[in-house]
């Protein structure tokens, strides 16, 4: 366990001020005070900000790519299903219009790349996920992708795309959500490096192996050429990705796109929680030892500490107050699943909890199984909490956010008659390649608002004119920085 | 709904003071001092309290009938199921055994009857049912049949089975526990004269109606004959039920008998809290309509309510204090199932709330129903709260309580040396064939210690010497009062 920052608890106030969600509120409602109405689009210019290619066609590739599924009715692309090589064939052959040069590698990922004024210069990648979650929208993965081709494409009907100084490659990733064989990141983790070997023979459902997956579609991948797949560092400049952003933060505040500092890193706890079973009816108050009350303090703790946690947590000596700051405005936590039955002496139930900060997320989870310890003791209960999984926080390089904001900035200036507020500037608390790219190159990342904050539905949607502003935003980053 | 007697709740302090629990522990804790020893059986006079009948004889008729069942390796005896046949013969066959008349009526009931000296006198009536729930324990109903017949052998033994004063009669009732239809009480409502006519048309999962459940077993039921099984009120002396306490305050305070004030009455509720659903990363903390944290709230409040109804309720001027007192000390709360998924906007959990008085359960059950929709409305969930059940409480006859209480106190004082302290007298929170009996007839019970106040399990366990204890209290209370 990495050493926390902060150990020694406040006093905790009955009347403690709620600062960190005030906080939030207050940001959020400055910015959506006059943001709303700032990113009108204007007709002026259209010309130049290539909205048949940006916007039409890429809606419509949008729309065809979620119609090709492996179920009637829903969509759902899992990892070498029959619908997702037809997705790939899709994307090459709209990769290829772009003037790209195609090719599928070893774990399915499919490659379109231009060489651009110097082949051996650094590579720009630019990637998202092809795959889906079952019974899932159309834009998560496939937007990132889509916007990247069209940005290549605007490119080359303006007859830039042989006059970048460095090599761009769009990478549709083949595996992100992992439905198939629960191990996220097959494609991003393959091409940066990090993939075990062990990974090959693990199996789905029907005792199909991820190496089985892809013979069945002509790919031989065997453990000793699982390295071949890993990029050399020193060939690639950065990778940026573009992605809805799953949450309704960019709703809230009326900007189309925003970018993105750093993906949380992530705790998953299962915790049982053991009393005694008793009849309903007979067992007094003050005589039970009831796995379901304890539960519940539990779980209202939990929302207390997450929404509040300058109230449990202190500066020492080592931090400076920044930390709890970004702790603050970035702690999410959830109780994703609880179960209990009648007659049953135990509930179990899961938390999920993220925060941009690891030292902070690890205050937190000392903090929290101490005091989870506390109210099972006091309530003669026995608390058993699990550290399921933990991944690290995932910083975006700085210069690249930058870059990018600049980008999405002057792409929306483009759009509209005015800007008057900066590109918003957020984390992500979902995980994305870029968490698995991060270990090869320098990341960066664009968010894409989505209504309602809705993602892994049918109800997942991004506004025709913010697909336009994603593209424009990857073709002004393009024609500034490449 | 009835009138509530509390409608003002006070200002609700942090620091209140656990009132009802502490009451509760130190009434438990002064009984327990010195109580446990109290009744060390004594070997003395063994032949005058029928130890081969009331403890050796009633323990080896509990375990054959428990191994009545319908179910290989557990117990389970559902309403006119084979094994509820046989386990009927084998009661009726120790019925006419102790030198009772025998019958079995249109609804299975088994009856055993002595007439005593006065024939057209009102009838003691002595019952408890013969059906379990499944993976039953084997005292449950079956202790209150076994002990009543042993009690009555006892007697025949002693020559007093002819001098009784008013005819006495053992039923055994064929439902109690609804396991098959869903609608308990079917034995002894019918007795009672409260079934309606349209129980006949409930079907069980095959489809099988009561009536014809009736019918497989040769016996021929309709609804113009119901009636027919009511008792004539003036027929009926009184009610006695022996049950096992199915909870743990006998055994704290380390007394085998214990004399039943009143049955708690019962409403269930089941609760349904709507929020959103969100990305467990991406939707931050101050955003949330979350329907997990909200009945997490709930169900601490619902906990800090029935623990301590006097911080939440006042005395009004139609009110005496002892209803609040009889509330605090008679209240419990439990949450039965809960349950929720990921991706859920909802979660369901259902509430089984009991007290002894009725005014009071109307009351706690307005506090709760009003601060619930409160939380809700705070947190910008819905919520919606459905009465599923009600059942008002049911209180002894006094007079015939202080009868079985003096037979209990006479029945331990002859099987130990000394008894320093009085026959514990406690509410019911568990129902019983009485509620229903009560309609008919004034009704007492005596409870008996079970070990870890466990049952509906194959744990569930009393002492050998706790069933001679019951059968020599009825014993003592046929012998003083009959």
């Amino acid at each position: 366990m990495a050493t926390v920052c902060f150990t020694k608890p406040h006093h905790v106030s009955a009347n403690n001020n709620h600062c960190s969600s005030i906080f939030l509120c207050c940001f959020l409602l400055s910015l959506l005070s006059n943001a709303a109405s700032s990113y009108m689009f204007s007709d002026e210019k259209r010309d130049d900000l290539f909205p048949e290619i940006l916007r039409d066609e890429a809606v419509t590739r949008l729309n065809d790519l979620g119609k090709v599924s492996d179920a009637d009715g829903y969509l759902e692309r899992m990892f070498m299903s029959p619908a997702s090589v037809r997705a790939a064939s899709l994307i090459r052959e709209w990769m290829e219009d772009a003037g790209l040069r195609t090719w599928v590698d070893l774990m399915g990922n499919v490659h379109g790349r231009v060489e651009g004024m110097n082949a051996s210069a650094g590579a720009l990648l630019i990637g998202s996920h092809s795959d889906t979650v079952v019974d899932a929208g159309i834009f998560d993965g496939s937007l990132g992708i889509i916007s990247a081709i069209s940005a290549l494409k605007a490119l080359k009907s303006a007859g830039k795309l042989g006059k970048l100084k460095r090599p761009v490659e769009v990478i549709a990733f083949s595996d992100e959500e992992g439905v198939r064989f629960q191990s996220t990141f097959l494609g991003s983790a393959a091409v940066a490096g990090i993939l075990p070997a062990t990974v090959l023979q693990i199996s789905d459902k029907s005792r199909v192996t991820v190496q089985d997956a892809l013979k069945e579609n002509n790919i031989d991948i065997a453990e000793e050429n699982l390295l071949q797949l890993k990029y050399n560092p020193a060939s690639v400049w950065g990778y940026v990705e573009v992605h809805i952003e799953q949450g309704p933060v960019l709703e809230w505040v009326g900007f189309p796109l925003g970018v993105v500092k750093g993906i949380a890193g992530q705790t998953r706890l299962k915790v049982t929680v053991r009393g005694s079973q008793g009849h309903a009816g007979t067992v007094p108050m003050a005589m039970r030892q009831d796995p379901m009350a304890a539960t519940a303090e539990l779980i209202v703790l939990l929302e207390s500490l997450c929404k509040r946690p300058k109230d449990y947590l202190s500066v020492d000596s080592h931090c400076d107050g920044s930390t709890l700051e970004s702790l603050s405005n970035s702690l999410v936590c959830t109780v994703g699943e609880i179960s209990t039955w009648p007659s049953a002496s135990n509930v179990t139930f899961t938390i999920d909890l993220r925060a941009i900060d690891d030292k902070g997320r690890e205050a937190i989870l000392y903090e929290l199984s101490n005091r989870m310890y506390q109210i099972c003791e006091s309530r003669s209960v026995s608390c058993n909490i699990e550290r399921k999984h933990d991944a690290n926080a995932v910083m975006c390089d700085s210069e690249l956010s930058s870059q990018l904001k600049s980008a999405a900035y002057g792409a929306l200036k483009m759009m509209t008659r005015e800007s008057k507020h900066e590109v918003p500037v957020m984390m992500s608390g979902a995980g994305h390649d870029a968490m698995a790219m991060s270990h090869l190159t320098k990341v960066g990342m664009l968010f894409v608002r989505c209504r309602g904050g809705v993602s892994h539905s049918p109800a997942e949607h991004v506004l025709d004119d913010d697909v336009w502003a994603a593209g424009l935003a990857i073709l002004a980053f393009l024609d500034t920085h490449m």
